[in-house]
């Protein structure tokens, strides 16, 4: 079994660290392929960021090497109904995937992320996913994504937070909110003594896990494949052909 | 007053029929811009067609003849959190307008769009502007959105599904649901004596309102300007450049 | 057009700086009236008060002058239903415009109100209008209503709470809870740097923009016009009379 | 203890219908006194009806012979939160009551009502009450309120409703959604053999059960006694005073 | 009228707390029966406790001496919806009566309970009552159930939360989140002035209440009699036997 | 990795058919142990089936072959919490799983059941998890849990009902709820070409990759080890004892 890992910013380090966390979470009988957006922001850290990275990941799930199941890993799930309509097998995102594995563990739960502007993305997907009531905070460390890996004082902020989240909000677990935290979470979790879920290694299992089962995107209604038409431009290469159930790019 | 109203798909057909409808409902001083987005798909039918029209919206958002502000007119109201960060006044989405416009005017409303699989995405807006509970129904008249001028019958399938909202969802007043059904508002009006919602008209008129009270969108927190940061490959040219407050595109 | 702006509490002085606060918000074809209640409390700060201010605005919203759209230019939105059933021109409420500009602004809001006996009042209404999620606290000054005016500390206080909002609550727009408070509007604005809405103006505008399009309340449901029936004793003036669609008091 | 049971309307007759089945609901240790409004609309059937049955409703709880309990004995609730600022014991509304105990009967519940004009407002009450995700449906009977002891055939379509609600909306229990429906309480058990509760039945055991316990309308916050003030016009005769803790009418 | 309470755990001197209180509420026609379970915890205290305090209970509300109404007697409601199904009249938690005749009394109210980890079943009770919206606040003292009686600190502790519940927390109505608080209501009240509400009191009335209106719990639906079925192992005595409509124990 | 599939019924060829599903569905490193409840209801068709079937799935839990994760085979989710808090590993139940499990592959999902009883318990595990605005409904097919086996027209039955599921209700995908129709999976998948889920595989795929992922149950807060203290009578056998982090039962 395949699972791709999309980084649907351009930045192939993060990529790279990505991928180790996502390989380490797959079963022996998977195999982890990350691959890095071609076209789009550096990092999402707006929803103008946001926005403008779906294409790029879109490509990504639809191009390339075939695979069985696909991870969205970025904290904000950009793009993910676009991509379940596309995709050749089930998909999920980070943070999807993240927020429900807490809800197993605890009562509660908190977010740690990083720029304050992405808590209210982070509360728009918590009530997407039914969780809303048991996140008990999204607190932000103000740390750039693309500074995590260099800035030395990173993971004592994030720790910092982390235990603010656990004695001030009353989480019992706490959700990594960014790709980009992947490789701290078994030092936090060395260190707070509780569940710290980061969200690409729970996003594999959970993929992995439909797949197994034989489960994929329901093809009625909601996620049905896009309909066909002409497009123009700058995106005239999205253009969808093939028949029924097959979706390919026409250019 | 400038407000440009930007159809998102690339349809210029469409776009003349929206602005006639913006026209008709900007005050004595207001003058209406319409554009149409120059990539992407030809009509909004799917997740996927929404997503990738995105970067045509946002484009014109940014770019062309400036405005005061701004009206999304499609119905899945795309990209309007990015839109929201990067323009330079006030924006409103057609769904957002129209459905918050009949909460001054019954208890209840419906909502008549065009295809099935776009309900579930009505659905997400009801619950994202606080108005679901008000809302008894979305119902599909399983018309394609550019099929909505060329066929005949669609002002009387559309004619149906009122009814059926008025009488069998308990709708106190209607939601045209498609930036294409704007001209037929007027029509459906007199059959059914009881207000119908153009959303173009009811986002025009938002948007006039905001700014002749001089509101713009609040630059602390969610919708502050993006991070400027480097943009790469097809989607290059959305790199954001300036300083603080101003939003200018480095390409 | 002419937009009716009824003060439900009977202080004259009040109203006139309501009417100069509607008559700036009016666009270009229409004209403000502005009217006082003649029966019932001098302010309005409590359950008590507001349901005893119906019976007054109730008779400015169906007798004296004729308008095309109405304002009800108390925070607590009194009797905004019934004035609905019997109003000639659509209705709105100076909370649900406010809560609802607020929400075309940011992600989040704040409202700054007088006594924090009204807070309450206030979570009631932004859940009935569908923005509690958004709102992200109300802040009491316990300034009377009377004292906005005289009390010269009264726009120091207030502009502590606002920052409070701010600061403390996450609030990335403030509305203002009084239609006492419309005067300070633009002076908090350029304190603060952020969107400040003023209910009154928001009102205005949102009755402005229905009356425009053309849009009336439903007669159907909820707000058809109240069967006719004897009413007794002191409130006997108000009972109605006249065929179907057309609301004239019987005494 | 006395229990006063106000019937907000200014219709006698059906105050001696709803004294009746006060008193039969009424323990050992309690008397019901039952009053009807002086002032206002001789049935309540609309938001207009409503707001304008408060005064009268207030000067029954603030004037005539004392109580140690009140009962608002109509189905909208009109004028509670009022009522329990001035009151001298606790409050109940007969949706309140109603709605509540049959919660403690069954996992759902069905209203049956008279005009399909009322349903909106007892959602609502339903929302405020929290007991919404329990009400099943509220089904009208268009028989005007005044029409329920004239109409012989009102029995029948009550039933027909109350049956309807069983089988097709699956209410486990049936709440009757109109004090003039009180004496048709014991027969209807009869023939559906689930519980059907009459509200002010479960209002008079509520408020008697309260005022055992020695508890009451708490004084901090939203409930605390009316600020005084002027109050001018018609409703003069309203104005409070006395001391802290004292509401007399000061004319 | 007979009304039993049982305590569900198996600690005598805490059974005659409750009865004194039960005993104190009940009205004149009304006896109190206090019984404490047979088999199980000492105290509860985790989920563990409380699913294990569900056989006795169920044990003490289908056998021993017969009655009209139950309480079970526990903050938690173990088993209510067991015991409804198989109780001979109609039954009520004290968390379900403590919270809901909260509402009456004011717009919001806080819970103070034992230990810190009985705070997430406290507010999964709050929502599935529908008054989490008026909960402010659940505050836990940290004394085990046991030490109430023993620990002569335990009331300056639990004044101490109070105070913080209103002054914090905005809470205008305390209610006591453990049975064995019953004996400290009265007190409690006369410090903080203002209702204090003990959920033993409160279900007795509620009960005593349904009994006199001749209201039992639904047996369609949700509270049906449970089918008869073979029982095995250490809980075989609790296979039930009899035709429709009575529920005996068939060893 | 060893997971610990229990049936809370004491039915032993039921837990036959529920390993087979389990098995199927582990991956390469995990090895199935199903047990049956030794303790209680042949079948769980009523809350008081349900209750009396925890202290059986407790002694599972807590006893016999140790294990590094846990299902609860039960559709009802009997004793999750409680189950939480003894368990060496993490637990899930069969409608968490097979609920959450549904979110990921369409917008919508439907529950077909066995008994119309347990309909209110589907909802009320619905909300807990917070897929309850995605569920569109939950259908009953009044076949008995133990007859599922025996019934050949169970199958039609079934089927029948997911097609009323998807056509009716909008169901995108259909989760079934019972344990006792694992086996009908694949079957309904191939008639009805949508995803069809069977709780109990979904259980074992979810809680294989909170293992594999290094994740348990967060000792802090809500699921902490429950306090020591005597338990007596039937159940004293359940009386824990050990140091921290060790639940041992003391008998």
């Amino acid at each position: 079994m395949i699972i791709k890992v999309v980084n649907p910013n351009t930045t192939a380090s993060m990529t790279r660290m990505i991928a180790k966390a996502a390989s380490a979470a797959a079963g022996p009988g998977a195999r982890v392929v990350a691959t890095t957006s071609g076209s789009g922001p550096a990092s999402i850290e707006s929803h103008y960021d946001e926005a403008l990275s779906v294409p790029g990941l879109l490509a990504e799930i639809t191009g390339g090497e075939p695979a069985d199941g696909f991870v969205v890993a970025c904290f904000g799930d950009p793009g993910l109904d676009a991509a379940r309509e596309v995709a050749s097998g089930p998909v999920a995102g980070i943070a999807e995937a993240g927020m429900r594995a807490a809800t197993y563990l605890g009562r509660t739960f908190g977010v740690v992320t990083t720029l304050g502007r992405a808590t209210g993305r982070t509360w728009e997907l918590a009530h997407r996913y039914g969780v809303a009531a048991q996140c008990r905070g999204v607190r932000a460390t103000d740390i750039p994504v693309l500074d995590l890996e260099a800035d030395s004082s990173a993971r004592a902020r994030i720790l910092l937070e982390c235990r603010a989240a656990i004695e001030t909000d009353g989480a019992e677990v706490i959700v990594l909110g960014c790709a980009g935290m992947a490789d701290l979470c078994a030092d936090l979790r060395r260190e707070l003594a509780i569940p710290v879920i980061d969200g690409v290694a729970a996003a594999v299992a959970a993929v992995e896990g439909l797949v197994r089962l034989g489960l994929g995107t329901s093809r009625i209604g909601e996620y049905d494949r896009p309909p066909a038409k002409p497009y123009r431009g700058l995106l005239a290469g999205f253009e969808l052909g093939g028949g029924p159930g097959a979706v390919t790019r026409v250019r």
